[in-house]
């Protein structure tokens, strides 16, 4: 149907995506970049957030458990540790801290208590769909496919930068503890996703595993988004909180009756 | 921790996840019931449910295909038969159509095109994540919790009785036609729940087994939730589409900028 692109115009497809439907485009992020989320808001989403980045080195690991190459499983293992870190409990080597660990602290900052962020009590079910349905698409589908769902990396610095920018300016909550998982983000995601664009740019053969990847990008940036119309349909507008999900204490639950 | 209760306790217990979260209480099926909505929105309900009716017997068939019984699988079979119907091509007995082609004319009545309502294109992510989470779920879980988590019978047909009058009411597509599916479910739904609910109040001999059957019972009627949040955000309130999803006649797709 299609043709086989170049490395660049295949390279641009991927990039185009990004441009059109990556999620520094919604509107929950405008917000709350923008200052204009109160605490209770904020804590819903780094709640929220908070089950994407424990469920990433499951997504990586599942990744890897495919991998037939051990110089491949090599380069991608720096992810998984990026998240889980080098530090045994005790230590103090602040570099060796891991991603999840970094996103306590900010969870931390908001006032939300560590168990009951690990617990995972509170969340939108919403995110669980979503979240899970990226582990599972990097089990069910190919591994090219996989690997190609990476690539909102790629987007990522950006929204990152942005992000940092907007926090410093707009809360009081902003320091180096609570900014320090999007500060290392910055160094790690594009190392590793120049390495994850080199794989698909160079595995992807036909015109058909190039479509693939397309929709495999596509979807991860579906993914995204709907954690973020979640956040903003129960948080922010209509707030309706689902039953049994966080009510910041600055919020009412929401009452449904028949 | 919590002591097994009797039979009676559990079935109340079971009840009482209805009476709390089913999604009769969700403000789009009160809008939707109420003649609130117009034809677009209708359409982007019944376009996104279609997903739901469509992984139904593939929900049924994973949960099947885990039992070791023949007699179980005997008796759930006709949950698969009801949404496959039991016609050939060009066959015209009425009572053999089942569930998938009536949710079609369902469709056919609001003006959407087959085709594309079976090319799933235009489906909100958010409702495959959901929808796919609950065949993942019968997959993941045990039997026992598959079974459970199919109880939100108890609560359909007075959801289904509700929307016949409804539509009846308020809609000028409501006809024999397009209501086929609730009317035929009002038979099918008591039949398949009281074999369900008898076999979970049997097979729960523990209390954390009956804790797993209520966790799992609440989980389906999240993911019943979350799929009316993604549809009352998208085209009620705030009115934001994502990227790709379908957009009625009578509405603009949303446009997002950085």
């Amino acid at each position: 149907m299609t043709e086989l692109m170049s490395r660049e115009e295949f390279r641009a497809a991927l990039y185009a995506i990004g441009e059109r439907q990556y999620h520094d485009l919604h509107p929950f992020h405008q917000l709350l970049h923008g200052g204009k989320l109160q605490k209770g808001q904020i804590q819903a989403w780094a709640l929220n957030r908070f089950y994407y980045q424990v469920s990433i080195p499951r997504k990586d690991l599942t990744i890897m458990s495919r991998m037939d190459d051990p110089a491949l499983r090599r380069a991608w293992l720096q992810r998984v540790l990026d998240h889980d870190g080098l530090t045994q409990t005790g230590e103090l080597d602040e570099t060796k801290v891991g991603g999840i660990e970094r996103w306590l602290r900010l969870t931390d900052g908001l006032g939300l208590d560590r168990d009951y962020v690990k617990s995972l009590e509170g969340l939108l079910p919403a995110t669980r769909f979503a979240v899970d349905a990226y582990v599972n698409f990097v089990r069910d589908h190919s591994l090219l496919e996989a690997v190609a769902s990476s690539l909102t990396e790629l987007f990522a610095p950006s929204i990152h930068r942005e992000r940092i920018a907007g926090f410093e300016r707009n809360y009081a909550f902003a320091n180096d503890s609570t900014l320090s998982y999007f500060r290392k983000r910055l160094d790690e995601a594009p190392r590793d996703v120049e390495f994850g664009l080199d794989y698909v740019l160079t595995n992807a053969h036909t015109a058909e595993q190039q479509r693939h990847c397309l929709r495999a990008l596509r979807f991860k940036t579906e993914l995204l988004w709907a954690q973020l119309d979640a956040l903003h349909h129960a948080y922010v507008s209509p707030n309706l909180i689902p039953p049994g999900a966080f009510v910041p204490v600055d919020m009412e639950p929401t009452r449904y009756s028949r």
